[in-house]
């Protein structure tokens, strides 16, 4: 008899189970994720080749789930919307941030993607050794906002006295709307500061 | 009898321990630590009362640990302290990151380090409305650099063809060296910005 959830597998069905598998907190690893598909761990492997792989999988599925159509244009729209789509990623799956920035990545759909963001910066006339940094700035950027934005509503709770701190988040918005707006003044910050290397110095 | 280990047991040593926990990868609660320190969840909640008050002591023992002295100055000063020395603790504790980004903010100690840049930010000039969003700035690029920072040496490594990753990567540095070359990159990206803010534009 055929075994009916062993021949439904499918990479994409491993991928996500394993992003809700990571997104639980639950340690990580090929015999949980195999117990959450109902499959033996030597089911999986006939799919993939080990943690490192699932790791992989997971960064593609997600990737493809969130950067489908942002990357196209002159460079300052490439570098907002992948900003804007990365930090929702990973505002949204804080859990699997640790997982996927502790791995190289190979998934060609992810690295097509820096290669769209590397092609539009260079395109723009940024020297080759600078490229590469500013795609980690950009990365860099939406993992910190990301976390920012899966952060509590209330950030801090000063039980002690303050100078400053205690009468800014009294005056300030709190939660995601907090969030958005920090977001975006940094947003606009780091765009002006790309242009200002790229472009030369503007016109005030 | 006395349980030596129960008597010995302080804030600090469960801290410490902790953070041991956290760092191993292993399921963080109440339990598991208890067991790391040899002792019975009870006589741990004779110190602590709970998950979040753990987490909260493992980040003020961090801060201490990172942050003792980089937060006196003038703002740009103590802007490029905090995020050099919270890049430093995010990248040595990835996978803290999830944890305490997640909590509430009570730590006096941690509530102090962010008075003080709150502090220095607006005795520059900062509206207040606008010092919160720059203290999330500032953290935000610290965490997104310390990931950063905590990747693998080898980033990416494209399988496929591509238009112009391949070649940045093949001309660049790689591991720490690549990773800090774009965190100074991007932290006179980000002080730039934040003193044309503070201080309006410069002069050529």
């Amino acid at each position: 008899m055929p075994r009916p959830r062993v021949n439904l597998l499918s990479v994409e069905l491993i991928a996500d189970a394993a992003i809700e598998l990571a997104d639980s907190g639950e340690p990580f690893g090929v015999n949980a994720l195999a117990r959450r598909l109902g499959v033996t761990p030597s089911s999986l492997y006939n799919h993939v080749d080990g943690k490192d792989a699932i790791i992989e999988l997971m960064r593609g599925r997600l990737s493809r789930r969130y950067l489908p159509a942002v990357v196209t244009g002159e460079w300052d729209a490439v570098v907002i919307g992948t900003v804007r789509a990365l930090r929702r990623l990973y505002a949204e799956h804080p859990l699997i941030v640790p997982l996927i920035v502790g791995k190289t990545i190979t998934d060609p759909g992810v690295i097509a993607g820096y290669d769209r963001l590397a092609t539009a910066l260079v395109e723009a006339g940024v020297a080759d050794d600078e490229a590469l940094a500013i795609v980690a700035i950009v990365d860099a950027y939406a993992i910190g906002f990301g976390m920012d934005l899966a952060s509590p509503d209330e950030i801090w709770r000063p039980d002690v006295p303050t100078v400053t701190l205690g009468r800014l988040i009294a005056g300030a918005a709190a939660g995601s709307e907090r969030s958005d707006a920090a977001f975006e003044i940094g947003l606009d910050m780091l765009v002006a500061s790309l242009r200002m290397r790229i472009e030369g110095p503007q016109p005030l």
